[in-house]
């Protein structure tokens, strides 16, 4: 162990993490900075539940076995099991829980939170992420739903997308319970086997989703995944009901006409009723619905890909109610921000400013007073400016100037001191100028403004 | 187990975590904004390393006990232990080691994000918290560790503290090294056993410290903390030293006397230098320095309290070194935000404006377009406003309004409607008045900003 010790430790990350730089930040601080100036002009108010929560209240439970599962993180703490969330929802319903009598009702807060995953990372599929959630616990009004759906179409908009670069599709759960009623189906494995099939509509195709409905598939691996063994007239009714979306149950229509008349009013149409959306989340109890952008997404390798959603929510009515007697129906949207990031950074047309500084060169530490008045002057006069922090010659100051990509460098060596003029030269041009100090920072504001 | 699972889960948070609300937040927020405003002038550039790190590269080395300790939450994932940050520096080294050849050197980075630390909570001691750290990787240039006070200052002063309001106090661990050769200290344990003692100083006084550095102390619970046992010489050179702080030993001076220098090119003076400085980290190998508030903060009894130090950091010139042969001398400072959030509420003539919706209030149904008309002409105008989102009567639309401390409702009834005016009412002073749509804004305006 002592010989461990001294050996040198990895660099490397854990698999599933990440370390995220400066440009990406940058558009994160900017979706940010709109998503807050929107939840605060819509009257929601911030909360920070704690990135850990006892096991049992986030709805994960002991198994029989050392660890929970269930892919969270967790550590055994005193007897009792905490783990790190793995959304916002499930805290949130803690949270509401706790201070019931306090808050108001409706409660509309807003969060923005890392949430982890332990699960297998892959290409893409990241352990932790940076969720923003909206939710309105405390009432049944189908305005809360609606109105969830037009303020993210608000912060989508202000981030820079168009109406026709992203869709709303809306479904409720609803559905699926009517016809398996028409179905007389009624056991709640079945039931939850065929709503997995029917999500993979869009991944698999109808035939390979009829295939695991019936009889059952083998993947291209050659796994053979049991099938739900449906008869091919309940099949039927599916396929009408969910994929060739030719029928809406009469009970289904009821609802959906009352959210379209909600939207019509709020004079929303950036939205679609697609009756195959199932959300995976097993908590919601009626409208559902999912944000999905329609530009074109490059993967890694350049390969062009089904982005497909950034986010989605939906009306779970029983949470809170895993808490205790709490009546308290609810709705909610949750937004992957690391997701939009990385398609709005392939959007055409979308650019994000980064302020880097320019460099004051040091000729004679001498004359060190003379370049902080330098920077003092710049930087109140807002221009991003150090003066070279290393320790090196002229040649070794330019290199790192233009290693960090700054727009300029200041040169103010013994010649410039006597004509009392500040040279600069740009990076990008090579052009140097000679101005009066007073003048300096408008003209550097000319080439990096 | 089956039993459990129906159980009803605990509505409480883990000790050591606490959820944070609104004013906080909106606190938490200006200061960010702040901070990363003075950071891009400065030139510092974003980072944001991952929430988990392997165990081994934050210096956290498996003992032979199950768990990784040290303080820290760690996981073991497929035969290697990860654990999640218990600061930011740590993963910098690793981040550093990993990038050594891409990076401009000097360096210069900022982060902002949660650290977590395994430790018994208490009063006022969280087992998370959000940090903030500047760091100027690769540089030998005693400027960097002036500049980092400088800038901390221009941060604390744009969160409105005077001048009178904080102290950076500084010193060196030269100097402690300096004192042991003079006394013949060798032994790296008993350095390590004098410096924890003369970092008490301020908490148990010097009497107290004295018994630690001779035959040892009892404290009030008995308890017995065997001494260092030096000579009353020894003593007595430790006591002019760091307590009395008379004399400074030659090298110490010269050191001192380069960082002053800086400091009064930088026109900055509200700094000390003070020998019992001893920061906790032992990464440290010259300058240290420490914020201090200076005005008068109270625990949660109201008890007026020594708050101390709200961050800190020093030169650290060997820790990226532990990842192999790497030369990157650097310099870092760390601002516990939630810590210099709790003084500042606490701060008199702090200010933070919370911004709490107009709430339209809902008379019939059948008018819900025209609410709808005047919310969006509010929300156009920057007023944070809601139409009210609950089911209910009039009455306990205005209970609503009240509890979340709305300034104002509007009131468009029949005879609103028909007098094609609108009704607003100040919940602050219970006035109403009716205003032509178009001049609403501005009158809500008036009562709200």
């Amino acid at each position: 162990m002592t010989k461990k010790n001294k050996s040198i430790p990895s660099k490397e990350i854990p698999l599933g993490f990440v370390d995220r730089k400066e440009k990406e930040l940058l558009v994160r601080d900017f979706l940010i900075s709109v998503i807050k100036e929107v939840m605060i002009n819509y009257g929601f108010q911030n909360l920070e539940t704690p990135s850990f929560e006892y096991t049992e209240s986030i709805g994960k439970f002991l198994p029989d076995v050392e660890r929970p599962d269930g892919g969270v993180f967790s550590f055994k703490d005193e007897n009792k099991w905490l783990s790190l969330r793995y959304d916002l929802t499930a805290p949130l319903a803690r949270y509401v829980a706790k201070n019931f009598m306090e808050l108001p009702k409706p409660f509309k807060r807003f969060q923005l939170g890392t949430v982890w995953r332990n699960e297998k990372p892959g290409p893409g599929r990241f352990r932790e992420f940076l969720q923003f959630d909206a939710d309105i616990v405390g009432t049944n009004n189908p305005m809360a739903d609606v109105e969830l759906c037009v303020m993210i179409s608000e912060i989508l908009e202000k981030c820079g997308l168009d109406k026709k670069d992203y869709t709303i599709k809306f479904s409720t759960r609803k559905l699926s319970e009517e016809v398996f009623e028409k179905l007389n189906i009624e056991s709640s494995n079945l039931k939850l086997k065929i709503l997995r099939s029917l999500d993979k509509i869009d991944r698999l195709g109808w035939e390979e989703v009829k295939k695991l409905l019936s009889t059952g598939r083998k993947d291209k691996s050659g796994d053979f995944t049991e099938g739900a063994n449906l008869s091919s007239k309940q099949i039927k009714i599916i396929e009408e009901i969910f994929f060739l979306k030719k029928v809406v149950p009469a009970k289904t229509a009821d609802e959906i006409k009352i959210i379209k008349d909600y939207f019509k009013i709020f004079d929303f149409n950036n939205y679609s009723f697609d009756p195959s959306l199932i959300r995976g989340l097993q908590y919601y109890t009626s409208i559902v619905f999912e944000v999905n952008l329609n530009f074109e997404v490059k993967n890694d390798k350049g390969k062009s890909i089904q982005f497909g959603a950034i986010g989605g929510g939906g009306r779970y009515d029983d949470l809170v109610k895993n808490f205790g007697n709490f009546d308290c129906p609810s709705t909610g949207i949750s937004i992957g921000i690391d997701r939009l990031i990385y398609a709005l950074l392939q959007k055409k047309n979308f650019r994000i400013k980064s302020l880097k500084p320019v460099v004051i060169c040091v000729f004679e530490k001498e004359n060190l007073k003379k370049y902080i008045r330098i920077l003092k002057i710049l930087r109140k006069s807002k221009i991003s400016a150090e003066i070279y922090p290393g320790e090196g010659k002229l040649k070794k100051q330019l290199e790192y100037a233009n290693k960090i990509k700054s727009p300029a460098v200041i040169l103010y060596g013994e010649n410039e001191i006597k004509s009392k003029k500040i040279k600069f030269k740009s990076l990008e041009t090579g052009k140097e100028k000679l101005v009066k100090i007073e003048d300096l920072p408008n003209e550097i504001k000319k080439i990096t403004h």
